[in-house]
């Protein structure tokens, strides 16, 4: 339906243009034709600045034109504040002029309306075909304070006028942006770029993380997005910038529900659009918000530049309390708080006689009545105890003037001594104290729990991307047409290399039970038919059958039982299969995204799948290290790799097996494959069994 | 050891003293002994103040007095600032002047030393036996805004004077406390009372919420342990503070695991004294918060008085990309967003053409326009929606004095038309338009996340108490001495009524065959040694077994196996026990903590119960209702009670039943039994069994 765009221009031009063009231009420097007017004027932009007003002469002091055509030469960006019956005419003169790129505030558009989504896609057209960009329409605009760039209606801004800084934002939504913006601005920090996409006519968070990851004036990326426009291309995006070596921190909403077919499986009654996400989001080492509050931590976190070696935590508090609730919540975030050596806690005994010295280290009230006391302890714990992050929790100290004036220049000192080490402050700020303490090198928290929520997430800001995509080798699925049952699916995953339990489909009770003498007991008997997906839901699961007696015994029973709780199914007959017992059940599935294409989920099977949910998305197709990545994800691994309770640990190997081989069938067939689903895969210590396999084809089947 | 104190007086005195004694009393107003002669006057404090100093005669205006004898008349209550060598000279003093309490600023006692703990025991009992009571020692103090009482040498307050309010605060920290405190002050809200219990000697945490639970100027309160002194008296006072309607928002810290005996059972290594305190704060409704951040958030909410009727959010705001974020974190927290009738949708189309009226209502920029508009729409929600809470996203509006002008008079006109709903606005705040919003009746948190969380936690914060603490017959279980293997568990709980399924105790194989036939197959053989805890640790367990061949050659081969694992066991025979399937594996336990006595827990079994530790604590004994509450409360709750996945819903009547039996022996055998641990329980579509019974005595075992 929609025609492929033109290849899209570089954003560089919005963020350092030659020229800038208003068309709508307000007097009113609060209106939104007014406001760009103002911060250009106020930011001290160098290039010209052409305000278009058919009905004023001179606007806010500078010449303003009647008409797009009445400016002298060209136009390099143009900003289009102007109703969306006028969006048209107004693009096509800024084209004639020379445009490079349109940021288009007009609202009203494709979040309004199907005749709004055409527009805006004819509008973006006719902009790509002229090799020009559009930003927008519905968007708040971008701003840099590098370049002295306000091409926005942002009001706030005049109450937070940026610092400069190393902090790149791509926002989808303004507010949201905005409000990010502002978090961060109270804190003190400096940004580089902030652009809001709006209705991504043209162009979408990606196309700015992507661009941001080549900006040398962007150090952290900070994205804020609804829906991706184009899966593809966000994931190359976070790979690229993840790789250039910045962070990207990502705040991500909506969660819509997969398609109804898949639905019909674990698989997919677990997987939604926010699954697909994190999976790309876990690929590429982006570290994932929860809300604009932790977007913004993470962010500060960041803008740091330090990037903690390892997990090791030392707490430094005059409250034995606060150290007590802090050791109790790291160890539950995973950060892990060693005692310091012996050596090392005589040496703090000796500076103050009372402090516990082990770590958390409570130094007492006494570091208030000698301010040479607080770095030495310091000092201590990082020469002596090795930690990676150190906490310090200064209760209200932050708000004393008077101690601020002692204690920084020596914390600033001791900071520079130590420039591996992450310094976090817990303590009730003035923002001018807040201020010099992040000088110094501090990140700084008021309250000492989200301190170590930042100290624990930070290992996720600087995971490392995945070193190569996957590429999937050929592993075409041979079906039957049609709807696939129990039996097909097995024996097609059996032919790709999957481990299955011996098994063999029977048609009668006489011929499981001779097929069952053939196999071994003890076995299952399972119905198939390609109308019943839950077999047990329907009664349509016989286990632990030890004899031929029993297995026909349970097989009258069984096809009474389905025949009563379904009686349209049509019966192919059952399978019969030697039971696999011993291991833990895991479930392996694959999904195909609208979005990002084929996911892989894996997690720890069984009924309480659903209850607990402990199962972890990547993109399909996997390597081994990737497999074991996400083996290693679950918050059941430890039980996996190690066992519990005279359990014996798994074989991991032949788990990271059967996930590449399935993630490989899952990206070679994703053209036409809803999902697949292997649960259980029961992870044995020795191997490894498929022992139920459920495949989803889509409309589009092949055959 | 310790002789039990006398009866411990009223802690009113120290609230509304007619003197204060400043025992230290310094010219300094920064100094420990000057802070609090410096704030009484401050304050305007109605009666005598008399500061002591042995060598100045005037202190900060007021005559001192070089010794305690020379203070004309009595003294009400006294501060001891003095080095703990001069601590029982002083307190003997101020006892001869009739004293009525002492509140002990003096460190270095118990926190330190032994003798530390022996002098603050002997000058706790001092007190006591004088009729007074003793505040400390290492205590920051008391304050309260209504009778100007400030006995405390907190530096912080100089920059947060207090304001009136019903906050009443009681926190074994100072620094915690103080850092609540603040934190609380900041926000523009009052308090009754604050109290730190420091090393309680005498008072405690416990006893400061009992006074309060009685105290006409405290609506909410506020406590902070680290560990209490006296379970009972703290479970008390918790009950008590929640019968009289006033909200506990408890912060407790530490977690020590309980003794090394019980950690043999699963019960015993999920239990630490955390679960013991989870335990009472569960039963007397009191809300538990995790964070100081989390103690001021829940404090802010409670100090509202206003209670939301039930769990329907509404949330209005003009970013969708906000709306749908919190939609989304919304389930996950357990708050219903149903959306708005079909006629008040047409209404608030008729008044934002663009809106999208269903809920999450987005309402577009367009209230920014016309400060009507958002006032009307909450009515039209609350009224025709009929919310119980309604979060509204402000963006940066509250830094706009002309908006928040515009706004704040027609939203607090708008609160007032609906007194029973909870309003919680979100926006980038001034200090100013904080208090004006709050003022207005509204909770104003920054982020909005935030706010939907505190929106979640308003449920926890008026659960009802429980409403009789229940009582439990006599239930002696008759073991025999020595260590208890399963069969003697089996037996002796068996006989308290606990259904077990048929089992017998055999000695050899043969009779383990013979028994087997007796009580049907398939049966179960397990090893019973008073020397082996976990039975499947050593392949001390056979499955599923069918015949009487079957049960024989298991015997020989499961005996090898414990033989070989555990050669040291005695081994007693082995239990044949009727098999029991298609249930859902719990686990029910007891435990007995140190402080609280006995503990009950009950969760989800199977193997997965360590990891992901789907259990919940209660005081034992329980009745019906704390059962069936206790039951509600795992994650799995809805797996139960409505089945999943063709799985049938189990016999919570039957589940219920075996906790209350259970809980029931714990209490009656409270003084010898560690623990029962009865893992699995099978509970099944009609009844349920008592697979495997775990009883661990004391040392104090009887006979």
């Amino acid at each position: 339906m929609t025609q492929p765009l033109p290849p899209a221009g570089d954003l560089g031009p919005f963020f350092a243009p030659k020229s800038v063009a208003i068309l709508g231009a307000s007097s009113d420097p609060d209106k939104i034709g007014g406001v760009p007017v103002a911060m250009l004027k106020r930011a001290g932009f160098a290039g010209p600045i052409y305000p278009v007003n058919p009905s004023q002469p001179v606007i806010q002091g500078l010449p303003a034109y009647a008409a797009v055509g009445d400016i002298p030469g060209t136009i390099d960006i143009a900003i289009l504040a102007l109703p969306a019956k006028m969006a048209r005419a107004g693009i096509e003169a800024c084209l004639a002029k020379g445009a490079r790129g349109i940021v288009m505030f007009t609202a009203g558009l494709g979040e309004v309306s199907e005749e709004g989504k055409a527009l805006q896609r004819a509008l973006a057209s006719l902009c790509r075909h002229n090799g020009a960009r559009l930003l927008g329409p519905n968007s708040l605009g971008l701003f840099s304070p590098y370049e002295g760039v306000f091409l926005t209606f942002s009001a706030s801004l005049q109450h937070t006028w940026p610092r400069k800084g190393g902090i790149g934002i791509a926002s989808q939504s303004g507010a949201v942006g905005s409000f990010c913006y502002a978090m961060l601005h109270d804190r003190g920090l400096g940004i580089s770029r902030f652009i809001a996409t709006g209705n991504e006519a043209d162009i979408d968070v990606a196309a700015c993380i992507d661009w941001m990851a080549g900006d040398p004036a962007t150090t952290v990326i900070v994205a804020y997005i609804e829906g991706a426009q184009d899966g593809p291309a966000l994931r190359t995006a976070l790979l690229k910038a993840r790789r250039s070596g910045k962070p990207v921190i990502v705040l991500k909403v909506g969660n819509t529900e997969a398609g109804a077919a898949a639905v019909a499986s674990h698989t997919g009654s677990l997987a939604g659009s926010a699954t697909a996400y994190e999976a790309i989001f876990a690929e590429a080492g982006a570290c994932q918000a929860r809300s604009i509050g932790e977007l913004a931590d993470m962010t500060e976190a960041a803008a740091t530049g330090v990037k903690p070696r390892g997990n090791r935590l030392a707490v430094i508090t005059p409250s034995g309390g606060v150290g007590v609730m802090l050791a109790d919540q790291a160890v539950d975030l995973g950060l892990e708080m060693s005692p310091l050596p012996e050596e090392a806690q005589k040496e703090i005994l000796s500076l103050i006689p009372f402090a516990n010295p082990v770590n958390p280290v409570d130094t007492t009230a006494q570091v208030v009545n000698d301010m040479s006391l607080l770095p030495r302890i310091h000092d201590i714990m990082v020469e002596q105890g090795g930690y990676d992050i150190v906490i310090t929790f200064l209760v209200h100290m932050g708000r004393n003037a008077a101690i601020m004036d002692l204690l920084v220049p020596r914390f600033a000192e001791m900071r520079r001594r130590h420039p591996g080490t992450v310094f976090i402050v817990s303590t009730f700020t003035t923002p001018d104290s807040r201020l010099r303490l992040q000088q110094a090198g501090f990140l700084v928290f008021d309250e000492p729990s989200q301190a170590l929520r930042v100290a624990a997430g930070m290992r996720h800001l600087w995971r490392a991307p995945a070193a190569d995509v996957a590429t999937a080798p050929e592993a075409r699925l041979a079906l039957p047409a049609g709807p696939v049952d129990e039996a097909a699916a097995t024996a097609a995953l059996a032919a790709q290399g999957l481990p299955f339990p011996p098994s063999g489909l029977a048609r009668s009770a006489r011929e499981a039970a001779d097929m069952a003498t053939a196999i071994g007991f003890p076995v299952a008997l399972k119905v198939v038919s390609p109308d019943i997906q839950h077999k047990s839901d329907v009664g349509g699961v016989r286990l632990g059958l030890r004899g031929p007696a029993e297995v026909e015994a349970a097989w009258h029973e069984m096809m009474c039982t389905v025949a009563e709780r379904q009686p349209e199914a049509a019966i192919t007959g059952a399978l019969v299969t030697r039971m696999v017992t011993g291991g833990v059940e895991t479930v392996i599935g694959a999904y195909r995204d609208p979005v990002f294409g084929p996911i892989m989920m894996f997690g720890l099977g069984g009924i309480f799948i659903e209850v607990f949910k402990d199962v972890v998305f990547r993109p399909a197709p996997l390597d081994r290290a990737g497999a074991l990545e996400m083996i290693g994800a679950v918050k059941a691994a430890d039980m996996l790799t190690r066992g519990i309770r005279g359990r014996a640990a798994v074989d991991i190997a032949a788990l990271a097996d059967a996930l590449v081989r399935v993630s490989q069938v899952a990206a070679a067939n994703a053209g036409w494959l809803e999902s697949i689903e292997i649960n259980p895969f029961m992870a044995l210590p020795e191997g490894g069994f498929a022992v139920d396999a459920l495949v989803l084809a889509g409309a589009d089947t092949p055959l």
